[in-house]
């Protein structure tokens, strides 16, 4: 797992401040695209240009099952999951009409399906079944871990080699805002009173008896939760290890991320805390409806893009969000500056 | 201007009721699409139909000049205003890249400009050449303020013809926020400091200065300002005027309305003192970063899709907003059931 720790490049200051000059010549006051104006600089810094475009996003969806939800902690059985995976295969999930309405390139991987599934445009890269409940054992062992990091590490490498200017991940797997909040707490030493949420849609009693596994959970493994990939490996997720491994690569190979909602906000935090500069590759797309991502968010000193209560996972609100930088890129690459516009401001 | 009047249908609440309901057997959890769900749904009923479709999109801006300019108002001159309407039928500003990007229908139309301007692109629907100054003298005399309410009632008779499933007004016109500030004020009967702020960017000094001359043209109007109409004719703005006819009217006709930033606003917010059922046919694009907008908007109990700390006017926050609105049907009329993808939730 060496490669976690590769070197990762700042953006280009050099670019970004051309960009920022760019922006005060167009025909506008000047700071009046607000966030727009942000965005479309720090693409400048990333893909090294005074112009930057986002024509190429690849979507890569990790599915993998988990070992908790033998403990009731979702609203759905753990067999959505793969039932969710055929749906992503077939294009009828949210994110597929999301991503054709963008034009980006779909796919969804296999990280840790607890079933072998026999379906043409489903990528395999597994090593597990599932995860064990990490209320009694690890949920991965340290093999598991590396084929999760390294299923990321192959998505992207798969999108680099289409030259991809935006990478975006989403997650599926029932059981997975469990393992994501638990995984928070032990990285932000947190209570999971403030953190644990209603997932897919959990009774307020159901919230209790998640918070209370959650705990039980961090005491059983608190000697061994002592370094990030600790965390990830005995609190779990592929798909949490998936977008961790592809959040990384994609920074060492200078890709744009687009950081979706709540569990994938919390692979951001466990990718910052192995490698830090990753944060400099990302953005943030929405702040989710789940209760503990504004938290996380504000311990990232992250602002999203969007707050639309969105709560789905997937990949969806990050998808969601990409016309908003296509229009940030379209605005400062098409625009008139005051000079060709011949407005005189004086 | 007896046709301010005419009825406003309320949305058909059962199509929105059926919406609501298909909503509820798509393959996501119920309530994860967050505002999306509730846009869709409103748009059912808007539509009369449980599939709403938003594929052709009109945007008209409006653009006049202002008397109060002289009491130096604006970081800008006068006369951008008429270099931006030229910059508009180019092709130029940030509100045509943005329509260009959403494949809409762009006019922009002279309602008051102090020139009389050849450009074949552009529309001219005017009886005065800019307002007076409300500092001394009624921005616009009945007819002027007629004729201009017309000029958007005629804009929406155009989207009409086109068979527009949504109405985007925008406005151009150096010293409006001015002039809108004012009409907010004295329709809310709120102190000006509390919502005047830097327009194109004042300085401190300056915002000062604004808000005085607002206090003191609220002082000298007092008598006359005792209906939203006369608020309108008195404190000015043809632009904004405009947006008032069209708002009006594309809610009479059932034609959908996404409202821009502050100045829009104000013309919602005229819009509904005349009319009140209007307000049933608007939603709101975005929080924009111009003080005072948040609490109208508040006021409205309208809560924006987006807040990106845009602050430029010319319908320019509406059209980044359409694609979150695009988005909201596409996932409705193209997501699969759980029953189609033959989803267990048990």
């Amino acid at each position: 797992m060496e490669w976690l720790y590769d070197p990762i490049e700042n953006p280009d200051v050099h670019f970004a401040s051309l960009a920022r000059q760019h922006q005060k010549k167009l025909s506008k006051p000047q700071g009046s695209l607000g966030q727009l104006e942000d965005i479309v600089i720090a693409l400048a810094g990333m893909q090294k240009t005074i112009h930057p475009v986002l024509n190429r996003i690849w979507v890569s969806v990790f599915a993998a099952d988990h070992g908790i939800t033998t403990e009731n902690v979702s609203a759905f059985p753990q067999t959505v999951t793969v039932d969710m995976v055929r749906n992503f295969t077939e294009g009828g999930a949210a994110v597929n009409v999301l991503s054709k309405f963008i034009h980006a390139h779909f796919e969804v991987i296999d990280v840790g399906l607890s079933q072998t599934l026999d379906l043409p445009k489903l990528i395999v890269d597994k090593l597990s079944q599932g995860t064990a409940n990490f209320l009694n054992r690890p949920a991965m062992n340290i093999d598991q871990l590396e084929h999760a990091l390294n299923a990321g590490k192959n998505a992207v490498t798969r999108a680099v080699s289409k030259k991809s200017q935006l990478f975006v991940g989403g997650e599926m797997g029932i059981g997975n805002t469990t393992s994501a909040t638990a995984i928070a707490c032990a990285l932000l030493n947190q209570n999971p009173k403030v953190l644990t949420g209603s997932g897919t849609g959990l009774t307020e009693e159901a919230i209790k008896h998640k918070t209370n596994l959650i705990k039980q959970a961090l005491l059983k493994h608190r000697k061994n939760l002592t370094t990030p990939l600790e965390i990830l490996q005995f609190l779990g997720g592929a798909e949490i290890a998936a977008l961790v491994g592809a959040y990384i690569f994609a920074s060492q190979k200078q890709l744009p991320v687009l950081i979706d909602g709540f569990i994938a906000t919390i692979a951001a935090l466990v990718a910052i805390k192995v490698n830090p500069k990753v944060r400099r590759w990302f953005f943030y797309a929405h702040q989710s409806g789940e209760q503990g991502h504004q938290f996380i968010l504000e311990e990232l000193n992250a602002k999203p893009l969007l707050d639309l209560s969105m709560r789905l996972g997937e990949a969806s609100g990050a998808v969601v969000a990409v016309p908003l930088l296509q229009m940030a890129c379209k605005l400062h690459n098409e625009m008139a500056t005051f000079e060709q516009a011949q407005i005189k401001l004086k």
